[in-house]
């Protein structure tokens, strides 16, 4: 017998990326999966990539039909999951792909999210110093933000070293299932494709507090960041354009030397040779971050660039890993790094 | 009788466009069209969306055969405009859509280029401040790289004003028509689609110091610019996130005014309304840059994103937009602000 | 002063193409614009790519709101033209996107549309035999839908020579503005990009009687034909492949030959030259229709293959080329056959 | 110590999905890869999504190279493969994802190919009518056509069970990974995306005979197939549209009945519940083939379609499904039916 997770949410796409994961996992067995307006409908309506679950039925998402399993895995609206977890059991690991106990910030929470701060759960990031050792036994777990994910990896090598100043610059290109599956006119397949377009621009975007948490606490100073994020062209993938000023003395091989110190041994995260850039396809349906570093001297600049697939690393993948770390399994089980490509 | 123009590199993508934006132009007739290996085949071959020139046949891109027109249009490789247009007659409009005559720094032009400096020609972005008035009854013109036409248009009107700090960061999605046909791996659809990539980044792309040349020169001050492109799964436009950390006192209001003074009266370059933002599929065929500012307070920056076609306003539009200016005919005639969207 | 325009549905998309058509057409001036739910919004809101009327207010689409034109294009769902057009004065053009007037079998209407049939107008495909006197001069007209445009003009030829049984296949991509804005889930972005789906198949999709209806006319028998749309990952274009048994002694030659004669002096549709075959990126934004013709002998079949931009020649295009004809002017008139590529 | 598998090809579209494939099967060990004119060249370099072979040197493809494996999978040109198999043992598994031994008839392949036909071996399609059993075993492989895998999977119910005419049109999308990695113009980015293109047409293209021989096996006499391909703007995935006069008294019933029968304990290969038809997104990534079937009354045709991924199901998927039989391991073994979606 495996380990009984539910999925709450199984009807959207960070949910179905849950699922998919879960599908291929070897220790885990899927049970319930609920949803909100589609419950009482079959998956198959929904997922029909997941061929295995078309004939299950949704269920409503309450405490009632999420008791009895091992793990809880929430992909709610955010606002939702904090009122659910309450009435699940202290001993259930409860994992929540949505933003609720991201910030350990109150005022920051109220004003990006505009509801009452539900407090802070252990944060999903195993590669942050120290974090694989917080998420061990854990019995909640944060998963990050996709932009958070990205620009957390690809910077924080540099904050550790001590080579960047604390005010950065992110752009970042994001497919269109980051914004889940709203049916939104600025959405629609006739509007994004053959587009590129910003949005959630000046500080903005929910994503943001949440990134200045992640740097400020490697950094170990208040870092500022300027986030600007972009809609392109494609389903999935997240590609991050990170940079802040270098400090004195610095140069492209001590960056390349953080970045490689950093990296070791990480096995979900990974510097590309030199000359090599990131491009998204490459970790798509993956859970691997690819990341390459370059010295502008001219502009007195490191630009670190990375790519990520947003409902791998970015979500499911993300909390795969953290619940296999709270669950004692091995980090990279029924994980994988070999991407879907061309 | 037209105005009689020739254009040499027409089965390229900016040669195609040249001739796209000729053809539907009231005061132009299309003259010789020549090419390089493609010389002796049909047009229909090579840019069938032009029905009007199909069954005209291409000749060698040589001076015998550009003579006799009164403008003659160059889409060529980089280093091939500058002998070739020594063979052109001195009372001959010649627009240059290559970049051998952008740079005035010899030094910047060897070393990002690696070939012999031509020299410098008038620059084709009416919009600086004074260039109208040097484009007009000019017989050489330099239109400007696609990435420098919408990075300085994001960002003149902050440095006219005084409000932003000469040290910019630019991040640019592109489509991949900007690349040209060149048949290269990294640029085969199936490579392309669903992926979004990072590509000459730190500062290496040939690109930058034009725009630093631009921003330089109406700042009146050396400006520092980190440009990382990226390319993006589409077959047009540019959409660049450009900021700078705003001098003190600057606010929301400051920001948006400037650019309201500096874009009043231009006929190709608009500011959205507040809360709108730019996608390149509002200027797809159209010869228009949009743009939007924000004032990030927290990160104390000014975020500017524009979009355009990189093929239109970013070359073919824009050549032609000073090519009216140089002739004397009214800037606006034969190019359009519509879009074809979706 | 031109003729005065009003566009009843003009925050959709086929109601956006017919005005960015008008936009460059130098006879006609552009009126009222109305909307249903997006009443006393701005265009800008709706169409950021029609930028010289963005500040325009919609109306309510009443008939007082569309009085006092000399042309009311209709661009609204199903069912609704009929009963506005009642109201609408008899010397107005009315010019109707819609289905409402297309079919001229009551029975197959109600079948196909369920709503009571509410007549027949004329039919705005000037290139089937004798409908351009049909048009000329005409107060009503109904355009035709996007697929038999293109279907039609793909097959007239053949049946028109007698040369293929009357027992048609056609399967056609198309691209999903051809669904309208409508905020339906598998028209998300997310869901089309990078996937082509089939979609009322088995005859069931409302534009096969209009199909059989063009084609019975011109084969002078009843036509029986199999359509299967499909949706492909772009935002405009029909690319239908139409086949059916050839009769015997038909060549290549003679299917050549048919299709030139066919086609000899039509303005807006052509036979590419042999060996090319057509994309849908040749018309983008053109009001053309390129075609070819196979004659697949082991199989004894004719094979044509069909392009058209669905929102240019499909609807808008189309919509303007008949308009030209009722009001006497020049058929081409404020229309390309340029297509915007790549 | 595992299966020990070369791949000959590998810096190719076919060679990459069989490597990502085996790189997740539980019972192979990835030995030597061998390239053509990237022999000596890392693997990283061309299959980045790849990251643990990233090291990996390609190797020249010579039959020493690949000697000392248990298997060598080829996906060469076509034309290679029956040379360098001949100096491959004759107890070593070879599986050719190429052309080479797909067709009995050497009059069909000289037309089609071009050069000496090499022979035939075990068809490599499971799933047709006593085919597992001729796998078993087998130490020589040929891998199905994409565009063959998925007509025939679609039709050999209708054949099978004589519901059907012998004379068959299809209409079929692929993504451009189809066309594999060759430096073509018109598999450019900026060309295929917002473009569908027909090419191939008229009986030319090589997967005809290939269908033609699979569908009359079944059928028990000739069946002409007219095959039309076309080129979406994707990068995996083919949705083949597939008719044929439906014999009398056939019903949607039992049409439905064949498919469900045939169908029934496929692993791979599944009937979409009524109502549900298929998206090549539901097969992205995974060895799986989506079928609904219609009854077009009025027309008096069945309409099948079916999506599959073309590089997996399609190719590698398939070949290494076909492998494992041969092998005598289980069918299923590191093939997964969840496809990657959104």
């Amino acid at each position: 017998m495996g380990i009984k997770a539910a999925v709450a949410g199984a009807s959207g796409y960070a949910g179905g990326e849950v699922l998919r994961i879960l599908a291929g996992h070897p220790e885990f067995e899927i049970g319930t999966l609920t949803a909100g307006s589609s419950a009482g409908t079959l998956m198959g309506a929904h997922q029909p990539h997941l061929r295995l679950l078309a004939d299950r039925v949704l269920a409503e998402t309450t405490p009632e039909e999420l008791a009895g399993h091992d793990v809880v895995f929430l992909a709610l609206p955010h606002g939702r999951s904090g009122p659910l977890a309450e009435r699940l059991g202290r001993d259930v690991l409860v994992v929540d792909c949505g933003a609720d106990f991201r910030l350990a910030d109150a005022a920051d929470w109220t004003e990006f999210y505009g509801s009452p701060h539900a407090g802070t759960w252990p944060y999903g990031l195993p590669e942050l110093p120290g974090q694989r050792e917080a998420l061990a036994g854990a019995t909640r777990i944060a998963v990050p933000g996709c932009y958070p994910t990205a620009v957390t990896l690809a910077l924080y090598p540099a904050f550790l070293a001590g080579l960047v100043e604390p005010d950065v610059v992110v752009v970042a290109a994001s497919g269109t299932s980051g914004a889940g599956r709203a049916l939104k006119p600025h959405l629609l397949g006739s509007e994004v494709m053959g587009s590129v377009a910003a949005y959630g621009v000046g500080g903005v975007h929910r994503h943001t507090p949440e990134m200045i948490q992640n740097l400020s606490g490697v950094a170990g100073e208040p870092v500022t960041v300027s986030f600007t994020p972009t809609l392109a062209p494609m389903s999935r993938g997240i590609l991050a354009t990170c940079t802040a000023r270098t400090r004195p003395g610095v140069t492209a091989e001590t960056l390349r030397d953080a970045y490689g110190l950093a990296y070791d041994g990480e096995p979900f995260v990974g510097l590309l040779p030199e000359g090599q850039w990131p491009a998204t396809s490459m970790t798509l349906g993956a859970n691997t971050a690819l990341v390459q570093v370059a010295h502008d001297e001219r502009a007195g600049r490191a630009v670190v660039v990375v790519a990520i697939d947003n409902l791998t690393k970015g979500t499911g993948g993300g909390a795969v890993q953290s619940a296999n770390l709270a669950l004692g399994l091995p980090e990279e089980l029924g994980l994988t790094t070999i991407g879907v490509s061309p």
